[in-house]
């Protein structure tokens, strides 16, 4: 189940210390050491899935459960004004540690640290075209 | 149930058409009209809520699962590196739309979607006291 090299599978296991916010049986928090905001928390499984698609349904479901927990009281022990819940999959997306994690980040207005969102718009007839490629895959 | 204001509920009742990525009881996935990259899709909660941590237990775990499966065709489907799952809260966070929806954002590399990551570092005593704050509401 543990990765060897991995460092949250070690985390999970005790054998390396952290701020712990939440454990349950396949489900363990704790501070980012490297927060974006005062309060950034890391939910994980304690098993090593890579992405958040390759998680099994039912450990998906744990996640997301103890992640909405968990941000309430994120939320109410920073008195922050909202938060992002970000899952990085893959090193084009950011993700650093190849061990799925959510990021529940606290935000306040003005905080400056997220300011992009480079939006785009389809041309006649892209939407449809690349809605047919997901939905052959679904 | 629905919210008269709410364009995401107007989507889930089929009063606005989408591109439909998927559908179930709860839980509708559907193109993001200004996408961040190609295949860029969003997946709501039918009935409105307006952010992560205001979803019943077995509301969220529905839309986690529904968001893996979905995860896992827009990567087939439109061939992408990588992926980020993103659920902004509140409007500091990025919230634009008041009604709950996780973004499954395709990437690659090099695409410049998003480049920040402002991390910072606790001072000596920090990182306890804001665990301290957290565990108090947990």
């Amino acid at each position: 189940m543990g990765n060897q090299d991995c460092i949250f599978c070690k985390i999970a296991a005790g054998d390396i210390p952290c701020s712990k916010v939440f454990e349950n049986d396949s489900v363990i928090a704790f501070l980012d050491i490297s927060p974006l905001s005062e309060g950034h928390t890391l939910v994980i499984p304690k098993a090593h899935f890579e992405q958040f698609d390759h998680c099994p349904s039912e450990l998906l479901a744990d996640i997301a459960v103890c992640t909405g927990k968990i941000a309430s009281a994120v939320v109410l022990g920073l008195q922050c004004e909202g938060y992002n819940v970000l899952c990085n999959n893959g090193a084009a997306a950011g993700q650093e540690v190849n061990h799925v994690h959510f990021h529940v980040i606290p935000r306040d207005s003005g905080d400056a640290v997220f300011t992009q969102w480079p939006a785009k718009q389809y041309s006649d007839g892209q939407a449809e075209m690349v809605l047919n490629k997901i939905l052959k895959n679904l």
